[in-house]
């Protein structure tokens, strides 16, 4: 069975980096992955990385999918679900029931979509609840939809349904949306987006499909608005299952805590982008990518002193 | 006069990536570098930069420049050469005589080539001694050329001259080459690059142009080689000029010091990219870019509390 020098565990950004860098500093290593592309997929519409005037999210990642895969990395498309310390390294086991061992390991597991966590939020999912429209916008053209969310994401999903959507409702639980001032700008001048503030969805109603959100408080005398589909954009979580299997230290709300080498608390990992506290927590492709690149240095000069 | 939000003083990949994210947070603001694409420009064939396979650096500074400039920056190509603190902000003046009033000052001023420190390396300068093959490999068709160096940018340099020259003498000081496996690989493999371990330049001869250097120690005989052209690349040190002007925090070799937001020790200044100690030390553009979007971030904070 090969050993790597590294696994790479998720398959966004930071992943697709490191991997760039680790081939070029000749690791055997491994990229798994059970999304690959990872959340900025999911984006319609980057705007800020610096190469790229406009961009979907789909079409960088494959970019730099690409290019890492150019340089011949071994990529699996499956997800760890088990990880432990062996006498020299680590045995990762996939879903699948694959064992992959590795000297090192960077994590880049990122985050996942919170949910609203009201009632048949699960049932719905498919069927009128999304967490990305990206993947589902295009089940709505000509419909009503409505968007939970008041940040960068829930504004970029709004306008973008615009284009699709004939009605798209965004409901904030605060009296103004935040971050990014241009797409605030573009939300007010829309004059097919409605922004219901200092609201919530309390339900969803509906027999097969998603037919109904039922509002905390009545929005224009209406307790109940009819709509197809709902976006629920309301930030991320990052994905606890290694961070415990590993026992890493983390913060407060479960991001991964790293050093200015991107070190865990544990010899031996390494963990990048969305999942750790680093890049003073602002969660950017280009942050993601940069700790990908400084993680693998860092790693490259652990091998070099261990062999 | 206008006083901007922000000055943004370089013109690298920080600089632009700062500026991307300051248009989209409608910060006033401006970028003034001496140099527009930054030490980036030099780079001949970057291919460690996630989102391209392989790129010029002149052709990727490129892209961010044409990014920045159509997001409506005002580009300004001169010489910041003072700046002070005024009551309300800073006030930067320029080679030209031009003041800048900004309520806040992103450094990204990168670093210059390291120089050999030898007789006549001035005298030479455009007569045969280089720092930047990018800029003037073309003059060296089909003659002998040598590179002074052994880490990542000496071997980019000998490898992009072994296909204009007639044959490439890289000489280093120590007895491996070091930095990225691949380059070094390349190096080895390659005929028309000869590889002088454990000696150096001592001395450069010609009249009108380079026509011989003198190595410390001979090479199969010969204390001197004939050669039309030398280029220098031993590293580069921080440009400190501003650092000074302003009395940052800084380390032993004149690097900014920040903190994980980019701030320096001056309230309303920060720094990104290679002048800084952030990113592990790691000085790439993929960090660099990262860094300026961090700033800007904290700049665009500091600017929403301070109105």
């Amino acid at each position: 069975m090969t050993k790597y020098d590294l696994i790479i565990i998720g398959g966004g950004p930071a992943a697709y980096t490191a991997s760039i860098y680790a081939s070029r500093y000749r690791l055997e290593h491994i990229i798994v992955g059970e999304k690959l592309g990872g959340l900025a997929t999911e984006t319609n519409k980057i705007c800020n990385f610096p190469s790229e005037k406009e961009i979907s999210g789909m079409d960088l990642m494959k970019k730099m999918e690409e290019h890492a895969k150019g340089l011949g990395v071994d990529i699996l498309s499956d997800k760890i679900i088990d990880i432990k310390k062996t006498k020299d390294g680590f045995c990762s086991t996939t879903q699948n029931e694959k064992k992959i061992n590795s000297k090192t390991v960077l994590l880049t597991t990122g985050t996942k979509s919170r949910k609203l966590k009201i009632n048949n939020e699960n049932r719905f999912i498919g069927r009128g609840v999304s967490y990305c429209a990206t993947c589902d916008a295009l089940f709505y053209q000509n419909k009503n939809v409505a968007v939970v969310g008041g940040s960068d994401s829930a504004q970029v999903t709004s306008l973008y349904l615009s284009k699709i959507a004939k009605k798209v409702y965004q409901i904030y639980r605060k009296n103004e949306l935040r971050g990014d001032p241009t797409w605030i700008e573009q939300i007010k001048k829309n004059k097919k987006i409605e922004v219901i503030y200092n609201n919530n969805i309390q339900g969803l109603v509906g027999d097969k499909n998603l037919e109904e959100i039922i509002l905390e408080k009545p929005h224009q005398g209406n307790k109940s608005l009819k709509i197809d589909g709902v976006f629920i954009k309301i930030g991320s979580v990052p994905d606890g299952l290694l961070t415990n299997k590993l026992k890493l230290a983390q913060n407060k709300q479960g991001y991964i805590k790293v050093n200015n080498q991107q070190e865990t608390s544990l010899q031996g990992v390494w963990a990048a982008g969305d999942v750790t506290t680093s890049s003073n927590k602002f969660k950017q492709i280009i942050t993601a990518c940069s700790e990908g690149a400084i993680a693998v240095e860092n790693i490259f000069n652990f091998i070099q002193k261990n062999k």
